[in-house]
């Protein structure tokens, strides 16, 4: 297990980016959001997709020089064509367009058409909840999770983020995905030999499973609700602005179609209806968290908010570094080797 | 059991309204939503709520003189101030509110503040549908279901629904509650002495309990997950826009508050972002329709859309009628006797 300062894994993840051929600017902004995701404890979705975006890189899959451009404009509305961009670049660029359009409109919306892994969707949601709007964030991707009474994949595990802005103690950001298990989750399960969940995952014939080794994917939360969620988050991200992913997905036979997600970013400017004023906002903001951190617990442990425990765990770890696992370490050195770029920790001794 | 007419019911529906003390263009608008629940199969959404309509109109918690105001308004934003009117008529104008702001902005947001029940959200969803927008709506009320990890009730099993336009066959509409089972479920397990599935609900002291003797309120869906979206959709329509429900009603410690909830409306000018025309967003809409009802089944059954269930009971009902619970139909006549309203049946004679 290495600990890591949070800057020197940004640096090193940027280098590491730079050098798989991503654009200098695009590489820091892609190593701003991994690392903010391994902070708050998101592994998942933190520097361990690196080698995955290296790949894409080399493939063409995630495009090194992508130039996204507003393909469709309103005055609330906009269609940004990510050009293949990583998914944080594109996202990142949609808080920007969508925050002036929620200043002059009330509410802004920009459609982001044929980007790659989106990753943490708090990291954009809560950058908007951080100047005052409320943010939410939907993604589409690729078929990775049973659809309700199906033998087979035919959703995404789609993410829903909300975050709304508090005085003081930042954004209450909240995450979901619409699978009753992560992927990555999943996959921990499978490499550590643990028990599943019941009705978390199922094998490949599309029965339910607690072996993680027979588990090929996750199975929606709360059967239809899940995944009629993520139904309806690819035929508004994907089906209604013409860039479907999931229905070729399905129908081809042969080679997997390359990787592309495409996503929503809604900002709205809330505060300011408040009868009052906008402090009238933030004061019943303030008034719910305390009640509902008042709630009795069923547990002895404390009652949290959304996003409560990655909070504190991404002010210990800006602190304190963040430890990376070996297995993510251990892939890191290799694409750090391959790339001649020096790791950020020093090599120890294997204690035997 | 009583089979009624559907638009015999929306008659003797408006009338026991009208009679109640709503006037007659409201209680019109407010029996069409509830019969189309009815027609659906959502009873607990249907005309069974009227017994709760006719106590609100007479203690003031439901305005039969309502006259609804925008409060608050910029191009793609409003807020709708209900003056207590019945959901269905706020929800009415806030989707003929947004539509507008959609064609002209890209998208059109009304919050509605300080309405009442809502009823089924896929009735304003599936409209903006009709039209060819998307729609999105969330419903905020009061504390019925358990926050997670708390022994009390601290959120609203807070429902979203998700609508699309489909040429054809009409709009695929996806309409959820963030509870693990539905409150008009949990009360009609008690009547019929039915037991509840493992995790669902949870009795006086927050303990998960099948027993729906025991059981006081639904769990949430999936933990944290139905929580934390429940309590998102209370920060978003009620909290940031100065009308906040949950709080005060943790908060009380004697009488329970008034009934109020408040609505978020979201319809979306989409299909023409698409970038070869709006007809290519409806075939992207066809294709992942056909794509998800072609999946192996699971279960023998045909995989089915969200709402289609739904969809294809209305269209039996329509054409041979609504049945009617005999609990149902026994309030509903004790009520317009009580108004001098005629019900739309023959009184049969028990059999025994």
């Amino acid at each position: 297990m290495h600990v890591i300062d949070a800057q020197a894994l940004r640096e090193f993840a940027a280098a590491l980016l730079g050098a798989g051929g991503l654009q200098p600017d695009h590489a820091a902004e892609v190593a701003q959001v991994l690392v903010w995701a391994d902070l708050r404890g998101v592994e998942s979705h933190g520097v361990s997709r690196l080698p995955l975006y290296l790949r894409w890189l080399r493939t063409g899959e995630m495009n090194g020089a992508a130039r996204p451009r507003v393909a469709f404009s309103l005055p609330a509305l906009q269609v940004l064509d990510a050009d293949a961009a990583p998914g944080a670049v594109s996202m990142k660029m949609a808080v920007a367009m969508a925050t002036p359009m929620a200043r002059d409109c009330g509410v802004g919306v920009v459609m982001v058409r044929g980007t790659t892994h989106t990753g943490a969707l708090g990291a954009y949601t809560s950058a908007l909840a951080g100047t005052g709007l409320v943010g939410i964030a939907l993604a589409a991707s690729g078929p990775n999770m049973f659809y309700h009474g199906a033998a087979a994949p035919g959703v995404s595990t789609a993410p829903l983020s909300i975050a709304v802005p508090r005085h003081g103690d930042g954004p209450i950001v909240f995450d979901m995905a619409s699978g009753a298990i992560a992927f990555g989750r999943l996959q921990e399960a499978r490499a550590q030999g643990h028990t599943l969940a019941a009705g978390s995952a199922a094998d490949a014939s599309g029965r339910p499973t607690t072996d993680a080794h027979d588990a090929v994917a996750p199975l929606p939360l709360g059967g239809p609700k899940g995944s009629g969620l993520a139904l309806m988050i690819e035929l508004v991200c994907s089906a209604m602005t013409g860039a479907q992913i999931l229905a070729p997905a399905l129908s081809s036979t042969d080679t997997p179609p390359r990787h592309r997600q495409n996503a929503m970013v809604l900002a709205f400017d809330l505060a300011r209806t408040a009868p009052q004023s906008p402090d009238q906002a933030q004061a019943q903001v303030s008034a719910l968290v305390d009640a509902i951190k008042s709630l009795p617990s069923s547990t002895g442990s404390p009652v949290l908010l959304p996003g409560e425990r990655g909070g504190a765990e991404s002010v210990r770890r800006a602190a304190h570094g963040i430890p990376l696992g070996a297995r993510t370490a251990g892939m890191l050195a290799d694409a750090a080797a391959s790339l001649g770029i020096p790791v950020p920790w020093s090599p120890r001794p294997l204690h035997s």
